[in-house]
């Protein structure tokens, strides 16, 4: 006898994560329930962020439902780790062609994986009949008015990435068939595009340090645009700056590494900006979390995002990033 | 030139609801902030529920886009009503074919009209592109420890149903074009299923009256049957007790209009319980709000529900209601 809605909740879904004792009431219920200042006091602020995950769009439809879990999951909690907020919980909207058993239990294993790791049980959600389709909130906390966004960057501030960008494009052409690598490089790669690591420490550690900051969903220049919009100001880039993955050389040009670090999506990255006066406490936070961040640029006055090359000219790039909807 | 992402919320979803105090940042950054504890102190619960509706299964897919924003929207905020809760604000992840301008100009009609009615603001959400799914997550609040859930019925309790159920099942029968009715019938009928009313008041009134409580979405009996599992208990329910809308019985006859009352959903009314001892204030506060609830059978020691007729028989009930994945 094939699932029906209930069914699947309650065999797949019900125990996802960590107990919790912020959660007063889970899964089961029209809906769940959270203590509200959790930390005690009225001191905390609630974060909330969405996404949605498109088969065929955001990930290859046939892809390892545990893989595609896992991405699901981090990349909605890379959002919290952008506004610099702790996650508490999260709801998963699962739009599905059928219930195939295999398939739920993987998924389900995945994001099981994924809600552990990072200390966030699932909460509620809704399960419906159509093409598969993944949206997931996530909640989170952050003290008061200490949040990260994207609108504090002021000129002279000084523009960092973490970790390296671009490898989560190469994993990509792996995906599509287009480049092969040795096993490690690529397994190294793949895990990249399936498993980004939402920085949640490197957020929650540059609360009042950083004046803005974004995660690097669409691209590197693409990303910190929105930055430079938000605050109303511009950027220079030095491209010569920028981290590049070893990894990703052995599988393309110098060139393409540095086009893919600056324009290739899905690595979830953080891009943040902070005054220059504040960079030896940069150094000494990321050192702290065992995360590198690399300073790349500065905000300027004006707007749009300039990129220096190598050589020192201005460069050309291609699309600069990844929209929906998009020419 | 097409639009893209970026423009499509900076254009239809930036200003969309009233303002509110209780957000500290909207639309257009990664994550929005919400106070915590927002009515002062430390007394309030967060109440988080999310739905999706997949055109073709929730809605008739080229249905008026700002009936389906207005369906989507308080079909969501029913789930808070059923839980006792008082909307705060909601997110919206929408994933469309394309970004046409004259349907997202409507739908983000249809979807402020409704945020205001609810006084709900839209505090963020995501756009992809990919087919017609529209997925809503709202938050809400509750005094500590007061919500409504579905576990708390118990044996002698009275079952209570607000309004009339069976009218949305029978606009499905318009919308299909297998029944005909004069237009004011119809147009009654029709806004039953496209506007249906989260029964707000009567969730946030019957805090500390209803023993369990739970929205009419796929039918009286089957979601019932939601509140008899939660609680471990069973019901009796006598149809004759049932009110029947008058409009559905110009449509088809008394057997049918009973039937669909009893089996048909999308009517998003509350069905409740609370103890025998409490129904004179149950009547006084369902008065105090202008809408009826009536009795209409007891929950019962032992599981399942009986449904007896009119003449005192057991009844045979089709298919209980929607269920996704289901025989």
């Amino acid at each position: 006898m094939p699932l029906d809605e209930f069914d699947l909740i309650d065999r797949f879904f019900r125990h996802c994560g960590p107990e919790s004792c912020n959660v007063v009431l889970g899964i089961g219920d029209d809906g769940a329930i959270l203590q509200a200042g959790h930390t005690g006091g009225n001191t905390e602020e609630l974060v909330v962020a969405t996404d949605t995950l498109v088969a065929g769009t955001h990930f290859p439809e046939h892809g390892d439902p545990a893989e595609i879990a896992q991405r699901a999951l981090r990349v909605n909690l890379s959002d919290l780790a952008a506004m610099g907020a702790q996650p508490t919980a999260f709801l998963l909207a699962l739009t599905l062609p059928e219930a195939d058993e295999q398939w739920l239990s993987g998924f389900a294993q995945g994001l099981s994986q994924a809600a552990q790791t990072f200390t966030c049980p699932l909460i509620g959600g809704d399960t419906t009949k159509g093409p598969l389709c993944i949206s997931i909130t996530t909640l989170g906390s952050v003290p008061r008015g200490q949040a990260l966004t994207r609108s504090g960057a002021r000129p002279g501030d000084i523009v960092y990435i973490t970790g390296i960008t671009g490898e989560a494009r190469a994993a990509l052409d792996i995906l599509q068939g287009k480049s092969r690598a040795e096993t490690n490089t690529e397994n190294h790669l793949l895990a990249r595009y399936w498993r980004p690591e939402p920085r949640i420490a490197a957020g929650t550690h540059l609360r009042g340090l950083a004046s803005a900051a974004i995660d690097v969903s669409d691209g590197l220049l693409a990303d910190l645009q929105h930055i430079a919009d938000n605050s109303g100001v511009g950027a220079i880039i030095e491209a010569g700056k920028l981290p590049l993955s070893k990894p990703v050389q052995t599988l393309t040009s110098h060139q393409w590494a540095l086009q893919w670090a600056l324009t290739g999506g899905d690595d979830y990255e953080l891009c943040f900006t902070a005054a220059p006066g504040l960079s030896s406490r940069i150094d000494a936070c990321m050192q702290s979390i065992g995360l590198p961040a690399t300073a790349i640029g500065a905000i300027t006055h004006g707007q749009g995002i300039v990129c220096i090359a190598e050589n020192g000219d201005a460069m050309a790039l291609e699309t600069p990033g990844y929209r929906h909807f998009g020419v």
